[in-house]
């Protein structure tokens, strides 16, 4: 069999302002090949890409090599990479067969040869669900949300919780899992469209910031106990202002921190004399995988395949807009969870 | 026995910016006086005050009636208030005995008739110490110093910790909380006398803030996995930028909030990267109180008793110049733990 195209979204060079351009800081190309029948293996294994995870936190693997930061900084010349699954098309490892599922920081690329396979997670689909949800809802920024919630936010019945950035995958799953705990939510959104999603998977209260005021709705509708952060700045200064005693943060991301540099939080004194806690954590964390993955993977994928948990999905096909793919979660241009599939 | 004058250090107005002038926020009023054998009791006691303490925290108190913030405002015209020990010259209640001394919230004032004496702590003395120490170390800076430390800390033998107006009552009993649990200890200070004096109770390094570089420091001595924040602003950002993974700040206060407002912490986003955990709080948490307020009693005042434990204060002897001590402690112009002593 002769060669096939390896169609690659290149990291071309790093974000040092504002947001990756499409064709200047990535690039689609297609210039590798593959021979999908006789590339040599090492021992390792051939994966067909099949659904790729698009993600603010990429924009932080855009930063120079030599920069501090979260996550490894991607390389020059070489695919970005993100979570994402793959099916097995051949393998010379003993303990890996063609046709499993596997996920983990995949290359976005249409196959990936990989000796190393331990990294990699098999998925187990028990309930037949598609497998793009294993990149969002099922993958790491569901472990995202429920790792948090489970390890920090001790929900008391009644209590209420705010979610920012709450039609994300992440945000949208606390509001339910808030919800399931018994606590009056609210959810702040971008879009009406996402402020229509957050109402119809069960927020008490759901607004978009760019159209009313945040501090105005969480002094009207808290105090609040529980706030899940994932963006930071002006809104988390509104959060501070409308915590009840005691209140928990869970800081899950800063995205406004990206988006809108130069704002700083001017109440922290709140801190203390609300005895506020605040927790912040990454899902890579060891423990937190420790103590949430596996009831991670037995809890969540039974109550979507009920219905139980909702989820939304904004698919693009094919790697050759990946790089507007990105740019537009970055500026959240999308329509649920962003993710790329590859047929 | 005709009554004798009783001196007061009266609040008499909100500052609204800066700090309280001596004779304008507060003057010091000898216009009461008081029949020390005959007043009337109504049932309640009669204390001789004898030591009070003044702490910058009082600053807080000095804001006007209707604005929020920590503690019962002032009211104008009355005394001041704070910690103090008082000795009981009369009692009316089946409770209290003439000679005993007790803790509580008192007007800077030489004598008080109270009624209410639910509020007040029956001091135990076993180990004959200064009585001005139980507003001290053994009074509420030692009991925010206690209960933060032993509820939050959870150190581990090894690590570094990281204490800021380490000089003061509570922050200097946290260095030797600290360095009693096995931990490297960097502290700051506003004077190379209270350097002196941090090396002194054994820091492992202790540094003048104004004349080194907070950032320099904590990244040669850091990285911290344990910060106790007294001062909030500049310094809190140079410890979020030192800190280890998964450090815990513990929330104490921020006084730079008062001393030097409007500077804004730029690096809140190391909260999530790091995953710092960050607990404010503060010593009247009925909580904190419950877990912590015996073993204080039982642990603290034989460790001073013993020499382990050491303490400085500034005494000053009366309540005459009480506006400038006020001032002098908020100005960090002490050497020690203010307290104004009346014989």
């Amino acid at each position: 069999m002769s060669p096939v195209i390896n169609g690659q979204l290149l990291f071309k060079g790093a974000v040092t302002g504002g947001s990756p351009i499409p064709g200047g800081n990535t690039e689609y190309s297609e210039s590798a090949t593959i021979e999908l029948d006789n590339a040599s293996l090492n021992g390792g294994i051939l994966l067909k890409n099949i659904a790729l995870s698009v993600e603010l936190y990429m924009m932080a693997r855009m930063r120079p090599a030599s920069a501090p930061g979260h996550g490894v900084p991607y390389v020059e010349g070489k695919p970005v990479e993100n979570y994402g699954v793959g099916v097995v098309l051949r393998s010379e490892d003993p303990n890996v067969k063609a046709g499993e599922h596997y996920y983990g920081d995949l290359p976005f690329e249409q196959y990936t040869i990989r000796k190393d396979t331990e990294d990699l997670l098999k998925l187990n689909n028990a309930y037949n669900l598609p497998w793009s949800l294993f990149v969002g809802t099922l993958g790491m920024a569901g472990q995202t949300a429920y790792y948090g919630w489970k390890e920090y936010a001790k929900p008391k019945k009644g209590e209420v919780a705010f979610v920012s950035s709450a039609a994300g995958t992440v945000g949208s799953l606390i509001v339910q899992l808030a919800k399931a705990d018994g606590l009056k939510v609210i959810a702040s959104a971008g879009s009406d469209e996402k402020v229509a999603f957050l109402k119809d998977i069960g927020a008490d209260v759901a607004f978009n910031y760019k159209t009313s005021d945040t501090k105005e709705v969480l002094q009207k509708e808290g105090p609040i106990n529980i706030y899940w952060d994932n963006v930071g700045g002006a809104t988390l200064e509104a959060a501070l202002d409308a915590a009840a005693r005691g209140a928990t943060f869970i800081e899950c991301g800063m995205i406004s921190t990206f988006t809108s540099p130069g704002y700083n939080v001017k109440n922290l004194f709140n801190i203390v004399t609300r005895e506020i806690k605040i927790f912040g954590f990454i899902v890579a964390n060891p423990q937190l995988i420790a103590n949430h993955h596996d009831a991670f993977y037995e809890d969540l994928p039974e109550r979507i395949a009920k219905g139980e948990i909702k989820y939304k999905e904004d698919r693009t096909y094919g790697l050759k807009d990946g790089g507007k793919v990105i740019l537009d979660c970055i500026m959240g241009a999308n329509d649920g969870k962003k993710v790329i599939v590859l047929e």
